[in-house]
């Protein structure tokens, strides 16, 4: 560590910004990060290869390999795993990887007493000269070794020489060979399938910016309106850029694209073709985009008649920090599928529901159907909509509580401009025009829990705001004490209830210049409610009188909470604004019992 | 569709470019395809709510729901699944879901017979609230609720009233309290040990570039040079920008900012303490430099004396697509790391080895150990370095070739520079030097299968570039024939099998321009030696005469393959300078065995 701290990473302001140590580490460190992760896997030393941990396991069967250059992480050593490669070989970024390195991995999976060695190459002059190499060495030691090249590329409308370049359809095919060895089948019936599987791949990729090899420049530029479809994994050049388009409509220009039977490298889906689906993530784009990608390109496959048996989407053949996707589509049959389906340990590989995709319903009423359903269903009815007759002296508090706030309203609003967003006024307007509509609409609930429930729904819905959420929270809680009982001791429960409810949710204290300065400050005088013979008016106009000392004396807290505790308390000089309304509630309350009793 | 596509997403050049169909829309978009990909789970009906499609199973026992705003994917709707979530409520991008939404799932899982509802919320005001009023809703329901809130983030030294933002430490909450309820434990049970683990863990985020919610621009910027240490994952505001630097040393900045005693988010982690890591790609990072910190963070916390039971590292809890990174640990004991390691069918959740991180032997040495290794190691260190005494005929024939080849060099390099980077004489001068050291080392293998596999890894070595291993393939697969027979017919299986592997690894086949022209054009002739009695001279003579005029004739070709095919055929006016070395090679062969005979 302090050798390498020594040789420090000089950030270089023309290159593109990378989390490293350095440029030329890179790959070994990515290595050592996904070796440690994974105690399932070994590196080989000297060599930037990793293998299975318990190669004694490939004994007697057929080794999986793949590899190429570093860049596309989780490949190729994210799937090295029980059920899918038993090693991988990297490269420098987006080199190809020696030759020597290679050997070595063949040299030490054929030590461990494999029955042959099939390596996966995706098609890259570079990966087939070096993977071939190796082969023709290690057939010169008298190890069975066979080759596999992978081109699933479908951007190329006129076929060149060199072929299709191997893109994420690799992975499929590590998945197809590596179950297919996992279950101890001969090379010979595992190079068939697998070369038969490979030539039912396409895949193409779309990308909204380009990527940039460690201590080097983007690979090209994209002005912020295009995108490039087509494009290889290393930033090469696609088929075209356009300009930027829905995804629905990117989508399908790739599909139309990709099943083109002009282009030479196309695939055939017919309706009724049953096919794997994957959507790449080539590194940067959200994961967000991610999924509206893969619904589109569902949606899009489905419209054409092809059953899409599976789906995963995910970044598993990336191209480093690219903002891009690529679609791959594999055909497949019973047999396929199953060794699709087939059990890996290796931890690039996603958990894929065992489950065809295509022809599911994707959901679920939001009534339900069962027996239960109506009783609770009956409930929230009679939560939101309590009829039944109401107390005269509960529908005059609420108007004289409607008419205060309303009148408030310019000064509410006024001292919330020095603390907050300047509403604090309007959003009680709001709330006490909703209650005054419900007062018009017709009698009230006569279970004050009913009524307290009520009204939380009424303020959620129509308050708006954190406010809106700590009253109906507030009214919520008080309404469970009541549900079960009433009179003076009921009622300071159910204050100490909903204050609870504010302290836990709106996480808040008192002194913390809120609402709960004047709550809290009430609700320790109405403890008295609960001792028996007590004058009710009389505690409760203490309370008031309590709760308006604490609501003035919020103009020397701190704010502890709220959007007030983002402002330096200096600037906070007046009382707060949901403390003066609290206060002015319980005096708009008192008014009424005082006149009307209770 | 047809609707969708006709109220056309407008882009908008002034914010971030998305692969989206519209920004209203991205969020059922993208919940749309994680269902689609994934038939385990439905949505229900009227709401962004995920949830498990075999609810029956949740029957009697403890329903897990967790959810908070999009933007985070995987997070939460990827962690919905046999063993994690029963289900997971998406608001709107970076914001709380409506207490409705909340609410309904509550309802559906009751319905479904849940033995109680347990809700993990991140530590947020909104979702606090939100969640709290659903629950106080659900309540007076007669629903069984609880609720416990993650708070993680490890930034703030100074303890803020609002507590600790919630972060990707909610996902192991998910994978504790799913895996307890999946066991049937009791919600007294679960609520209690889920909420002892939220209290073990810690998180501290670190960022290369902002991130911008769909429809909007960045939510801030940052230098080229510049990092963002201890942000959430909304973009908001971290604890401070530092200068660019190695990924070793911002780990340990994070590490140390972590565990620092004075501040008051501090996690402790004393020497031999057991952890989780969980190294989370925020979303744009590149998966090679995920891989790179993962790497650092795994050494530093190891040096401290932390014991790492587990690691992983993958896209958890991203913040759209910005470029960073966040570290999370939690202290587990054997019952928790149980509840990590327990099986789910969450399709987000990784296959994480059941094995201890700390303490494995990461390296496996290149040599094996094992018995049969002897013999083909042997055989390698025999090809690698062939002695023994080989004919003087061969000598003076490498010789010549070698002569011939370094006179020609700027010829061949002029050849180049009119349709490659200019150095195919500078590569086979490269090649002949190296051969005339290895001359001058001491006699060649008497086995001319040898001879040819010790020249392939001279070439391979010193030659460099596609030619070098062309090269070499050619000789390796030459000298298999070569291995069980002599005389003329089997030099002409010999070339034919090196013709067949440059076809074959190099993708080129005869008329492309190539150093096959030649070499074919040779082989056809040369057919005529596995004739009896045929006059070996004769036949070698007219094979080298059709190779130079094949060589000739390449002028006369488009490129198929190598560098030459991107350059158009109108400039490829003179001969290729592969094929013209390779007629040369030839010529100085006969003129040796002219004089001196075979």
């Amino acid at each position: 560590m302090q050798v390498r701290s020594g040789c420090a990473f000089q950030y270089n302001m023309q290159v593109s910004k990378k989390l490293l140590n350095s440029v030329p580490n890179c790959v070994d460190d990515a290595l050592g990060g996904l070796v440690s992760c994974n105690p399932n896997v070994l590196i080989l030393q000297g060599h930037r290869v990793v293998l299975r941990r318990d190669l004694e396991q490939i004994r007697g069967r057929v080794a999986v390999l793949s590899g190429g250059g570093s860049g596309h992480e989780p490949a190729h050593a994210g799937y090295v795993g029980r059920g899918m490669l038993t090693g991988a070989i990297a490269g420098a970024v987006f080199t190809s990887p020696p030759v020597g390195s290679i050997l070595a991995a063949i040299q030490a999976v054929a030590r461990a007493g494999a029955a042959g060695v099939l390596l996966i190459v995706k098609n890259y002059t570079g990966d087939r000269l070096n993977f071939g190499l190796a082969l023709e060495q290690a057939r010169a030691q008298g190890v069975d070794v066979q080759m596999v090249v992978v081109a699933d590329d479908c951007a190329f409308a006129a076929q060149k020489k060199t072929g299709r370049r191997g893109l994420c359809g690799t992975v499929l095919i590590h998945k197809v060979a590596g179950a297919l060895a996992e279950a101890g089948r001969p090379m010979e019936e595992i190079l068939r399938k697998v070369t038969a599987a490979a030539g039912k791949i396409g895949t193409l990729g779309v990308s909204l910016s380009p990527c940039s090899v460690p201590g080097s420049i983007p690979t090209f530029h994209l002005a912020p309106d295009e995108l490039e479809l087509g494009l290889g994994i290393h930033g090469e050049a696609g088929t075209r850029r356009i300009k930027m388009l829905m995804a629905d409509e990117v989508v399908k220009i790739m599909v139309d694209h990709m099943t083109d039977l002009s282009n030479a490298s196309c695939v055939t889906l017919e309706p009724g073709t049953s096919v794997v689906l994957v959507v790449n993530n080539l590194g940067g784009l959200s994961f967000l985009e991610l999924g509206v990608v893969c619904n589109s390109a569902i949606q899009c496959l489905e419209q054409r008649g092809v059953v899409i048996e599976r789906a995963m989407a995910g970044p598993f053949m990336t191209a480093l920090e690219m903002a891009g996707v690529s679609l791959t589509v594999l055909q497949v049959e019973e047999e396929l599928l199953h060794l699709f389906d087939a059990d890996t340990a290796a931890p690039a590989w996603p958990t894929v529901a065992k489950i065809r995709v295509s022809g599911q319903t994707h959901w679920l009423s939001a009534r339900g159907g069962q027996a239960e359903d109506g009783a609770k269903n009956h409930d929230k009815e009679d939560l939101l909509r309590a009829g039944g007759p109401g107390s005269p002296t509960m529908m005059r508090i609420l108007e004289q509580v409607c008419n205060t706030l309303i009148s408030l309203e310019e000064d509410l609003n006024e001292l919330d401009r020095a603390a907050g967003d300047g509403d604090c006024g309007s959003t009680h307007t709001r709330a006490a025009q909703a209650i005054q509509e419900r007062l018009q609409e017709g009698p009230l609930p006569a279970s004050h829990a009913k009524l307290l429930s009520s009204l939380a729904s009424i303020l959620l819905e129509r308050m708006g705001g954190s406010s809106g959420a700590l009253y109906s929270l507030f009214l919520l809680a008080a309404a469970q004490p009541l549900r079960t009982g009433c009179g003076p001791a009921v009622w300071s429960a159910a204050i100490d209830a909903g204050n609870a409810a504010i302290k836990r949710y709106g996480g808040a204290e008192p002194g913390d210049r809120t609402m709960l300065d004047p709550l809290c400050a009430a609700a320790n005088e109405l403890q008295a409610l609960t001792r028996p013979g007590v004058d009710t008016l009389k505690v409760f106009t203490a309370a008031v009188e309590r709760a308006e000392a604490a609501a003035e004396s919020t103009k020397d807290m701190e704010a502890g909470a709220g959007r007030a505790s983002y402002i330096s308390s200096s600037r906070l000089t007046r009382p707060d604004p949901g403390a003066v309304a609290i206060a002015a509630i319980l005096r708009s309350i008192l008014k009424v019992v005082q006149t009307a009793g209770w």
